[in-house]
């Protein structure tokens, strides 16, 4: 038998207040989703104006982050035509991606405990809103953080 | 060209609370997802405990009622076998549901700018969850109101 | 070797045109679906209001009349469960659909060579509509018509 | 609440019209069509001897470029392996497409009412019509237009 750590909702909701205060400050309207250490979506938020396909996309980078355990921008690097994750992106019913604004949440630096997923700018933005997100959970909740990729 | 009318993140998220409200009140942990009038999402929240499969289920929900324009328990009826809408369930990709918890929102009794989904107990006690969190957006921004399925 | 009879884009447009104008007289928003004799699109319009779910079931009830020769209604009495066809909505990857408001064109009182598809209202006056838009065809190009549903 | 601008029916047949003038000008039989803000279909024509396989194509560079607020060339570029937007074509259900032959519309260059997708031709040609559908909608209603890809 397993007991496991997942983030609740109230971590869920300081991490999209990160999120959105970040958002603001780049001045993009942002699709912002945090899932739990399964892949299940915890909650979403879509900003005015945020894009309509953004809204599968940041849901799937919270479910990648998440699941696999590691910053999206990592499978952009190792899904590339010949490198040892070529293809990855597509899997799981099309919903794994490769494009950077996934971060998974940690604890203690140990347990991945969920992820949240970004989209509405470019990758880098996402990435940077996603990052911004965790700092602003850390700064609340030193247990929790993120780790570089690996 | 089109002037459309849109509920956005602000009235949304008074939805989500009205609907955690009465969740609360009945001791069910609920899936809440709220839908623009184009039947896409708004904002999602899962109350620690709510069911998995809930998810998907709170989000179709408030798609259907946002873009059918109508309570899904108007569907239940009609889409019984041999009834005039037979059927009309898993259309749309599988999104369109006739299980009651989904509530569509309506501007000064007119226009749909969107609906309200919910998913975690049985589908009157959905149901009842998504009237009560209109009830508590109407009490707050009396231009928005459901009506009556027809 | 075949050779197939089709509908092309002039006989859509006028199918377009008979829906367009029954719709209006009865004051509802309409999409309306035209498909070819092997089920693929035509031709697609939805009305300024219309209900969004509507765009997919109007096109399944243009494939489903067009593929399988009948009207959509037909398939509302044997789909039912127990009856012969029960179970037969819902095939064809999700797009087989058992509700009034599709109606395939024969030429010459033979061979299929389409169908349309309405969606927006209840499902007696989808297919009210369609009726009108082949008399609308038939009164232009006599020899395309309907037949009941066998 | 929010207001948004959307185009209506009327736009998208301006905008099929000026796509058909030019698909005949290079003697290509093109699938045509129109999404509104939201990703969702406004209308679709299939010229006769399109192939089959547009259908979908076209329909899909319509979402794109409606729900993305971008052309889809832009696409192309940035999500060639180890761009950064690497395998975002394939989300949304597998309907972001990345090929050329979507074009946003934009009203007094700000928000994006609608997009325009072309299947039939290769890629630069699809584009080529695209543009020029928008054109001919400009030159009647000098408010809507186009950006480039940015």
């Amino acid at each position: 038998m397993q007991t496991i750590r997942r983030l609740g909702l109230e971590e869920a909701e300081i991490l999209v207040e990160g999120a959105r205060r970040r958002a603001t400050e780049i001045g993009i309207a942002m699709c912002i989703a945090v899932a739990d250490e399964s892949g299940n979506l915890v909650t979403f938020v879509r900003e005015d104006g945020a894009k309509p396909t953004s809204i599968s996309i940041a849901i799937d980078k919270a479910f990648t982050s998440a699941g696999a355990r590691n910053h999206t921008t990592f499978y952009a690097e190792v899904s590339r035509p010949g490198a040892p994750a070529w293809g990855i992106d597509g899997t799981n019913g099309g919903h794994f991606t490769a494009i950077g604004g996934g971060v998974h949440i940690v604890e203690d630096g140990g347990a991945v405990v969920g992820g949240i997923g970004i989209s509405g700018g470019n990758s880098a933005q996402d990435h940077d809103v996603a990052v911004a997100a965790v700092d602003f959970l850390t700064a609340r909740i030193p247990a929790l953080t993120t780790k570089s990729p690996s």
